[in-house]
């Protein structure tokens, strides 16, 4: 086990640098010049926001996540009464709550950094120009991608440094998934409602422009860019990272048993390494003198994968692991890779697809909608065939290191997966900078800094944009990965529960392994519905506000000075609301599956996770893909195409936009946690579903 | 054999006693009087439109089916040069043409009498009232449905009785698929651009009430209802019908081969009383004193129901047949009841989501949008679920028939599909009174006859947009259960073409298995947007030609006497085009399949098979229920609800509709014949993936 302890160690090690160069982003963030006294104000604004926001978050979730520490204490990974040792339930429940505090913490600096970063960028718009002000947004965003990828290692290297148990390693987990869960669905639900009503009564009904001071919706907008996208995606990739860790170790330790082989280490490796290579990613991120964001970001990506490659086939190489691991974990980065561009195909708007998109919205919003649900549709094959050949590749590639055992090949289609999320921090430190210029270019405009700092904001923007769809891709496909192997992790977990071996695989044409898969396929569609009519519901709440303020306070629709909305009061519906809607959404997939498990069984369980996984790849492909599309065809038409502004293709790509938004920011990306959230409470009650199955 | 012999003879009667009946209602209906010039005038068009357009598609199919033919005869069951007799090549060759043409005749009598039905509906509305008007619908309608079910038992019994063969019965059933696809999605794509455009350009643009005459594109619209909802919707039912059979006489040869019993018997004894039934309950329809077409149409639903369960319990008595294989297709028709019952849920204007969404268009279309596609995705459950159970529960009432034996398993599952499709007559029926009804409300428009007529027409038609959804609920679930026995036909196939059990089942942890899934899962997708885009691009063409006619004719607009809209020119436009856009469409699901079996083999097939049944459902139940949600939303505002007509709400709702339009009656429902046409394909070229895969 020397090696192991070796790589646990050079895990902590690369950590412990990832924090420290958080740190040191931060105070560089901190240290630029802030002297626009109104951009502090509407900055204070919307930090207050989000913390308020986040409070009222997390108290709701100290008492679901107690309730649900109570519950596996009582029950896993056995009954209480049943237990060999009390101890065995009190380490799932601790590194379950060890999962939801570190996943919690990365939110909140996050938020914390975001807040204030998208000051800096402002200011370094109006008085540096177009390469500081990148640097300031990127650099912001770049904290939460280090404190994320940071904590998240670091969490699964305590926990199998002082259990290692895989059934621990799916507790932390599972504690980051329903973080995950709740933290993305709800700011979902936040962003979306504030964004939607923002909209819908400024820009469509009143025609004042976006970000305009007069919105009363305008802060919640701005709050909701970070707690949505920011703390959202960041606990959502937190889970993806730590799942695709845990499901590789609960397959290298039954592997390594097996074969007397030391796989565990070898993933630690990895992960190390490519926190590494995302550290140095960062490091490298500069705009050449074309001066094009979008360029630099994706620059940056590719020099990472560029070194996670090299520095992992260094380490093969010394250490003498097996290649074909390496192989497979190679596949999965280069098919990330793949997809991602191909999400760019459907979303960048130098492409067919928002060009159509555009040009139907000619013949009014019907034609908008439905193009975008047709190229929607048509986006999903590249990554679903590409997650497919990944799979397929990787696992035989690894199946040939134990012959005739599945846990080789599944360990395989694992490690794809990790390497798919090796840059990980990259993708966070990418996707965290869209919101910070986002929220950069509202303070612009709310602040009357010019002309030009709003063109550089502008186009800070764009790149967040384009980026976006790129790390969206990759965090989907990721997590489809993920979640085959979890299948794996299922079945050893049911092994191991029995005793025995009593599951070799779910075959199809058993029905009832085929009524799970018919079940969980309609799970993620019963879930992204409760979202979306979450949003809907909560941003008609919230339009009937801003139409109340602007109604009864006399001056603020004429702009006249010193009249201000009262922002707080959108702020707390927005919040109120989506604490409200989360709570049946998240439990409701959590339900069927016990539901399942306790009916059907096992086999019903392992094809319902089938059927989710599958189902879940689709639609959040689809979401996200469309409305990203959506969203750069609206941009496109401002831009001065196919009549601009103001004309009745820009209405309809509005309508077209505000569908995408629910579709892209909240629903989407959420049914990755949800499927992750499945699978780990199959996984962890998978005892309990063979001992008290009604068939 | 005697049995089967009896039961064959028995089918050829039934059918023969199916077109007697139908060729007395066909009388019927032309027998009425007929005196209104305009009313024959208009009439005429929409009968020489759809004539076009059918002939147009029936010589583009022949080509089509032409090259099919010949790659069969080429390669199927075994490649020519290594069969062991060309008889039997020769035997599917005829088995796949003799599918074609037994379709397209029974769509081309239902085109016949529903173009003469409608103007005799539109007369008896005027003349006689109500109860004539909806016996007049009905009763045309009806001659499709007894056409179609006839033609398709006559077809079957025939081909199993010359050859007995299971593969000439798979080749029969793809030639019934293959038209379907065609007509189907051809005729979807016409329909939905002839409607969309003349809606577009005609309510929302120029204000002109629906069924306009001054519109160049009404009678277009008119002949969309005859060759999509009649002709393209019997040609799927036709196709579901068959195919539900030759999978279960599939599955009745191979287990009657290893049991000795002749279930084969059995499956034609409960077709027959299946058409037995519909006949009987076709002849009770009428309307009560209350006159509400709604339940007129719904009691002889359940009329038809409760007679077939008795009839075949009788049969079952007196032929001693298996209790519980009667058990496994009453399950299934007791399923699909429930189903077409939870669709009604969600799409009738008395129910909660049809006034969630017109509620939620007060807010813009965008609240349309994103609230129908909620409702449509939770519209999922019941269906899935019910699908799901009925599997279960048939598989294992019938498990034990062969312990062991999965076989018998499938032949319950494939029998809870007969018993679904069992009262397929009557849904035909009413479904193809729906659109006589909406042609006859047309007519009754553009030859003025009056606010009475008017309104007992709107009622008529309104009563079959309610229906439509149920009988939908009842098609798609029928197919999904059908499919998952024709993923047990393929398995059959599999083993007999390799001479021994080399499949017992798919397993969802083989990653091969698992590839396939994802892009079986991809296709209905792929295969939904290429179509909305056909209609989405047809549609762009048909305004600019409405556009033109406005601009160039003049006097048309102001609707002075004597001016005509050029209406051949729309027709042909959509012909044209629909004609243009099917073909990729129906090709590409196909090739997909024949790469993922050459590539993947046969394991990877039963994965993409179960991809595309779980994907495929979830799609067409996902747009046909939110499709008739919309349809409905709009026309509860439009009877004054929410703003009523002309208020911001109904402009929404009227977006909300044109987005349903091509989901509920083009991709949705076309959806059903992709899967169907798949599994055919991988059960036919099962031998020839045995063969030749890569891996």
């Amino acid at each position: 086990m020397g090696n192991l302890n070796l790589f646990l160690f050079i895990s902590v090690l690369v950590s412990i640098l990832a924090f420290a160069f958080a740190v040191w982003l931060y105070r560089w963030v901190v240290a630029l010049p802030a002297t626009n006294k109104r951009v502090e104000e509407i900055g204070g604004y919307i930090r207050k926001g989000a913390n308020t926001f986040l409070r009222k978050e997390y108290t709701v979730l100290v008492k679901f996540c107690g309730v649900a520490a109570l519950l596996i204490f009582l029950f896993l990974p056995a009954p209480i009464w049943q237990t060999a040792s009390i101890l065995d339930n009190l380490v799932i429940v601790i590194a379950y709550i060890g999962g939801t505090v570190f996943s919690a913490i990365a939110g909140k600096i996050g938020i914390q950094v975001a807040t204030i970063a998208n000051m800096k960028t402002a200011e370094s718009a109006e008085k540096g120009g177009l390469k500081p002000a990148f640097l300031a947004a990127f650099r912001g965003g770049a904290v939460m991608g280090m404190a994320v990828v940071g904590s998240s290692l670091l969490g699964v290297t305590l926990v199998m440094f002082l259990t290692g148990d895989s059934t621990a390693l799916l507790g932390f987990s599972f504690g980051a998934s329903s973080l995950a869960l709740f933290a993305k669905a709800g700011g979902g639900i936040f962003t979306k409602t504030a964004d939607i009503s923002a909209d819908l009564v400024g820009k469509v009904e009143l025609g004042i422009p976006e970000d305009d001071p007069r919105n009363p919706a305008v802060i919640a907008d701005n709050v909701g860019d970070n707690v949505g996208d920011v703390a959202g995606m960041g606990a959502d990739l937190f889970d993806s990272n730590v799942a695709s860790m845990a499901s590789a170790l609960v397959m290298a330790i039954a592997l390594g048993k097996k074969m007397n082989v030391d796989y565990a280490a070898m993933v630690f490796c990895y992960a190390a390494m490519g926190l590494l290579s995302s550290i140095l990613g960062v490091m490298a991120a500069r705009m050449g003198k074309k001066g094009d964001p979008t360029m630099a970001l994706n620059m940056s990506t590719y020099i990472t994968t560029g070194i996670f490659t090299a520095l992992t086939a260094g380490a093969t190489l010394i250490f003498q692991f097996d290649w074909r691991i390496w192989g497979a974990t190679a596949v999965g980065l280069f098919v990330g890779v793949i997809i991602g561009i191909s999400s760019d195909y459907f979303t960048n708007d130098d492409k067919k697809p928002v060009r159509y998109v555009a040009k139907a919205s000619e013949s009014g919003p019907a034609f908008t909608i439905l193009s975008g649900v047709s190229y929607g549709f048509l986006s999903v094959i590249p990554a679903m065939v590409g997650i497919g050949v990944a799979a397929l590749v990787s696992y035989n590639l690894c199946a040939s290191i134990a012959p005739g055992d599945p846990t080789a090949g599944m360990f395989g289609i694992s490690m794809a997966a990790v390497g798919m999320l090796s840059i990980v921090g990259m993708i966070i430190s990418n996707d965290a900078y869209g919101p910070i210029a986002d929220n950069a270019r509202g303070l612009v405009e709310m602040g009357n800094m010019g002309e030009q700092a709003l063109e550089i904001t502008d186009s800070l923007d764009s790149a967040g944009n384009t980026v976006k769809a790129v790390t969206k891709g990759f965090a989907i496909a990721a997590a489809g990965l993920t979640i085959i192997s979890l299948l794996g992790a299922f079945m050893s977990e049911v092994n191991e529960a029995a005793g025995e071996i009593i599951l070799t695989g779910f075959d199809i044409v058993n029905p009832t392994v085929f009524f799970g898969m018919l079940v969980g396929a309609a799970v993620p569609a019963i879930f992204s519905a409760m979202l979306m009519l979450g949003v809907d519901r909560n941003a008609q709440r919230m339009v009937e506000e801003i139409h109340r303020q602007f109604r009864e306070i006399k001056g603020l629709k004429e702009g006249k000075k010193g009249v201000i909305p009262e922002y707080d009061k959108c702020i707390d519906i927005a919040t109120d609301g989506a604490l409200k809607e989360l709570i049946p959404a998240g439990l409701v997939s959590i339900l069927i599956t016990m539901a399942v498990g306790f009916i059907g069984g096992v086999e019903a369980v392992g094809g319902y996770l089938a059927g989710n996984i599958v189902s879940g790849l689709l639609l959040a492909l689809f979401m996200s893909n469309s409305g990203g599309l959506w969203d750069n065809a609206k941009k496109y038409v401002e831009a001065g195409n196919n009549g601009g502004k103001g004309s009745e293709a820009h209405k309809a790509a509005v309508v077209g936009d505000t569908v995408g938004d629910p579709f892209k920011d909240t629903a989407g990306p959420s049914i990755n946690t949800q499927i992750t959230v499945v699978s780990l409470v199959a996984s962890l009650m998978s005892s309990l579903f063979l001992a008290f199955s009604l068939f």
